[in-house]
């Protein structure tokens, strides 16, 4: 019996992802990311392409992040057929720190009937201009 | 007679609406984004959700921003059925200034054939932290 609806299929792969990331653990979104998985954050001055890229790029993190708790604001997701986008803005508090990001992940559903994270576009709210 | 592949379309809207957004003039790009429309960039505290919402924010910029000219760096499609997402590396010259932008646009295949974007995500490339 599976209930749920996409939408909430989505949002409960990303949160669980979300939060072994955010206690320094990239696995659950490295096995989320495609082949052909693109990537974009604040730190690289271009796309990275690949998910043999991103395992580099997550791997050299791996352990370095530390939160004491997320938020999930205002989670959107917008499906058509096989291909879905969630958005939302992030919040993570360490301490007395706040810090915002604006999220979009780019869901595909595979032939096993998972769905997986082609793109994900990483960016910070409101940065200093 | 129409031979452009899907990727070859989305490229040329993209292209024809950032010419005019860089010249000032947020027409085309407002007859590409759709009723659920739903845009990040670096100005806002939280998504923008919804074509009333760009409209306003984008008629309020109307005639603002010239560019003398840009480059769309290393775009790549990535489709499945009706929905597809582009995203590109874009740098925008005025003068001695280069402003560097990572962007998102995820097109659905509307009812009338047209491919129209249904999220945007625009982000500073490499802002100070």
């Amino acid at each position: 019996m599976d209930k749920l609806s996409t939408k909430e299929k989505i949002i409960a792969l990303e949160t669980a992802a979300l939060e072994a990331w955010l206690d320094g653990n990239p696995s659950p979104y490295l096995e989320l990311y495609t082949k052909d998985f693109t990537y974009f954050d604040p730190a690289h001055e271009r796309r990275l392409d690949g998910w043999d890229r991103i395992k580099e790029l997550y791997e050299s993190m791996r352990g370095t992040i530390k939160t004491d708790r997320f938020e999930m604001l205002n989670p959107v997701v917008q499906q058509s057929g096989k291909m879905a986008v969630l958005t939302y803005n992030l919040h993570c508090y360490s301490g007395q720190i706040i810090f915002k990001e604006n999220c979009t992940e780019v869901y595909r559903l595979e032939e096993n009937n998972k769905w997986k994270i082609i793109h994900s576009h990483w960016s910070l709210t409101k940065p200093s201009i």
